[in-house]
């Protein structure tokens, strides 16, 4: 039986991860939920294909798409107490996931995935599918970490597959908004962002306990995060071993030339996939560097699409009795998340990329 | 029988109107061609279908294509004077496509069609389907003009079915650089490109008898460029005239409520389209003012890919036996090319956009 | 006697106008006002020779001041009813103005200068030194507009003295926000701002009848707007016309090589003022052309220090028996504002600039 | 007797360069070199007190003076060989450094200072005044080090006075290009710069015996560098101790609340110095963070300014008896170089700046 998923709020990664959900076979998603039509409500009704159901968010929001012309499928509220949802997928703007778990999910009978926005408390877990998979089984909430914690998470799963680690710290260099957004815009402008550490390291460690400090700072670009990680591990390691293991690991890429900036990494993905997504983590190869027993590396985390994947585990998590490595690899498949190396010098080894349109 | 083409360039310009043939039943693409391998060759060799012969440039370009364990179906000179190649479509950096003409077209049996950023000199005919397409039978070259010139064009076309017009003036903000480019990069900057009238108004008018004036500042952002027009008639018009001539028009998109920058309409089509393209001008409803015999609009123009359906009809002027009508109509089906009204308040009423990948 | 002026707002304007009003032999700087202390009151306290009284906004405001340490000098309403105040100059943020004149300054005997910020209906004039200084004799509330409709009316000024005028047309490309403001930011995004006409069109009207449009552009740049206008005279103008009346008009410069981007010439006046003001419009000289009766324009304004000449001019008309040229003289005179032509090949024959540090 | 001192090269560091050399009591700007006349020259040209020669660079440079109307004071060669220049300060663009010590210093009598741009191997010294200001006696060539380099060798050379160093991690986030520049512009991007380690390690440990990996990322923007350093000490460190440490050391400054932004400092030191120039390293006080042996900071370094005291030094280090610590106060003192803490808090106690104007 399909997993009834229903995804509440329809944003950067609402609209992701509706998607995604469509592409599992194990689940269906029972329809999308969002306050106000705006531009991803106008391009969701657009597209030929479409037959997703809107819900509207409460009466007020079913008076707004009814203003609009715009005709939706009742009200959460309503399609919660039905029974008809298995997992709702919360992808609301940050801090309205606590607000939609006290008004409406604590009172109905559904698991929930929110999101990093969230602060930690409003789920029992915080979840990564490399680390801590099975411990979501019998949990009603789970919480997928942001994209920076996402991306960070990667990364380690592929090196501690080297050695163990000592400690870890990693300067963020923060997009400000995303492409049509504009909250934290500041023109021409680098700015610390919050205090040291930041929150990034607190979200890891409830993952995984290791030595890890973070600091953000935020640059005017929209494109994507940039990461440079400085690793101490607890005995030597090589540059072979580490290339190796990044290599090899999933939803991890190792890009070489000719990638050595967000764009070129941003057009390239553009090129294969759906508005551009890029589910993996890019580390750019160049930047590997091995002294004594600390690696250096920087890479690429892509804000919108990194924790789609992620989301769609956590589901799998909740309400199937899929293992780990069955879910990686069912959504990565599904998904068409790749690994491995990306440059002019693999070009021909590399697995190909089945593309696909939003259906 | 399909006509022959071959992309030559595979940048911003080429990799677009490659597709675009695939996607037309009276073309065939018999090949790209491009001197290096760098990302977007990248691209294409990691798309699962992609069956699309490489042609190597030169013999220098063969090589370095072998070096980068990349094979290529023989050279560009070989494969003109094959036979096999009715149509090229030079799509190579400005400049290059005169140099190409008299090294390799000038000395075989095809026709070309160049890109705006060549003089007007390269070809016979500046060309516009929708005022001068027959003027290209029996032409040998023809010259789409650049992405500014079109959208220019376009709403001119528009425009010219309320009243003949006495005088257009054209501010023109421009787009500094693609996505992965850097060429005319200048950060946190506005410059006066060129002077005065800029060479867009040069080009209307080798299209189109008007008096018309531009101005290009070039702006620090990479999405589209930003046109404000001002159009003086000859008559008398209104408002609700322009809204409506524009609603109708091919290849023109009116957008409401909630579009008003180039970053919302830019995600809007990130939804809809491969590459996030957008075929087509966008006309800010809000923008519309007229008073007396004079009308202000602004309008967004995407340098990627406005000129790719364009140059579709240029292939078909040269080498087929089919009307402008038809091959507008035939060009924009292929392509899911819109026209209409884009807004909250016409959500429904909108022709729904048959999502493709790049296949 | 010396006019005394308290400035009311310590932020982009006022500290500007502070500085500009200690300039004047015929005034004297009482103190300056703000709500809060920021970084600019911090550098305020930082500079050496001040010693101008900070006046607190209000008790609130007092102890905010109080808790940094820093001490105040009184209350502004306890100032304000002392009589030691002749003129207020209100550079506080947009719409503030129309509040502190109704709990403020209608309450005591003074005259106000407000900004362009506020509603026209604020005052009894919009205020501009080169159409209707007399008219502000008498009179207790002034408006001096905005940098932008200050930028317009200089230039018309300019080109009145030419030939009279039957149609403007001014596209304006505006800076988002400036150097350490954040309102408005949109990272990598062109926006139409507000409806067309937009609302410089009504400030130009309010004090020049003249039939004028305007559409603002919102660009992703601090440095200042650039505008791009049109302009129809009534008879035939020359090119050299108008560049002689551009090059002789008061607070105009006509910038020729190498100046064509807003940021080389920023970065001149960063060598030659303090703070890098830019008091003067600045035609580009390439960006001039004429046919038939219509010019073309385009022009820097610097939306930090334009407005400044303008306010010290306005408080003139409110409080002094100078005339018009006496104190549009004065005021060029103690600011060190330039006019004439800004170009390598005018190099030797420019006049010199008077440095002068903020004393 | 005064130093006699010429700067060649009149860009974003000679002319900053020049007005500190006229600030010095022991020193005399003998002319400031250029090949063109350019925007920086203009400004010069139109500074009232300006009496500083200008010499042209060869015959070539000569006559384009000449055709810009700006007379020039004889020739580079002319001028080093007469024995009228005592040290020169190369400030010409990176690389033309080696090609002038060729051309023209290495057949005259001159001692110069080069630039950061330039190799290592041009001088015999790549000096700091904190490090090895007495090794550059007796030596003619010296060269001072980029203003990233600089920057971390002030921070470390206050908290080595806390305790001895095991390893220095620093992530540089580079401003892109300079105001009115554009070379090494991309919009909207980041990119990894160079390969890991960044040349800035090499740098460091030219002049200090330090384990040291820098990793440099190149940010879209205009206004300065952005720092995040990990430092492990030997021993155990408090965060007092650092504090204290960076608040007492020269040519830094512990910025609080309110500055948290590239731009807020930015505008902050144009109120306050001519430029805008900023000499100090800004380290952000709310980044400051110690965990067991590790100290965790963020700094902001003017890539404008930074360098300038630092080339001051290293004239006299070249030419005169001073002392290092000589140099630096009176470096500082006629250049107004501050230290310590520099926060609304701090407001009152802290030193005062005298303003001073580009005499």
């Amino acid at each position: 039986m399909k997993t009834r998923v229903l995804v509440v709020g329809y944003g950067t990664i609402g609209k992701r991860v509706a998607d995604a959900v469509r592409a599992q076979w194990d689940m269906e998603l029972v329809g999308v939920c969002t306050p106000r039509p705006n531009h991803n409500v106008l391009a969701l009704l657009r597209r030929v294909s479409d037959k997703i159901p809107l819900v509207a968010y409460d009466r007020e929001s079913e008076e707004a798409f009814k203003r609009a012309g715009i005709s939706t499928s009742g009200l959460l509220s309503e399609l919660l107490s039905s029974g008809e949802v298995d997992v709702v997928v919360d992808a609301s703007p940050a801090g309205s996931g606590a607000e939609n778990k006290r008004k409406f999910y604590s009172l109905a009978s559904v698991k929930v995935v929110f999101q990093g926005g969230e602060e930690p408390e409003v789920a029992e877990l915080t979840f990564s599918p490399f680390f801590n998979y099975s411990a979501a089984r019998g949990k009603r909430y789970v919480r997928v970490p942001s994209c920076n914690t996402t991306g960070i998470l990667r990364v380690l799963n592929a090196l501690l597959r080297v050695s163990s680690v000592e400690e870890v710290f990693v300067t963020i260099v923060r997009r400000a908004h995303d492409l049509a957004d504009r909250k934290g815009a500041r023109l021409n402008t680098l700015a610390l962002d919050g205090g040291v550490p930041s929150h990034h390291a607190r979200d890891v460690k409830l993952v995984l306990p290791v030595s890890i400090t973070t600091v953000a700072v935020v640059a005017p670009t929209t494109l994507s995060h940039f990461h440079v990680a400085r690793v101490r591990f607890s005995g030597s390691v090589s540059r072979e071993e580490i290339l190796d293991s990044l290599s090899s690991s999933p939803r991890v890429v190792v890009a070489g030339e000719p990638f050595q900036t967000s764009a070129n990494v941003a057009e390239f993905y553009r090129e294969l996939r759906p508005r551009g997504d890029m589910y993996e983590v890019a580390v750019l190869e160049s930047s590997i560097s091995v002294e004594g027993g600390c690696a250096t590396l920087a890479y690429i985390v892509h804000q919108e699409s990194i924790v789609v994947p992620e989301n769609i585990d956590a589901v799998r998590a909740l309400a199937s009795a899929a293992a780990a490595w069955e879910s990686i690899r069912e959504t990565d498949r599904s998904l068409g998340v790749t690994s491995g190396r990306l440059s002019l010098s693999a070009a021909r080894e590399a697995p190909r990329l089945e593309l696909r349109a939003l259906a």
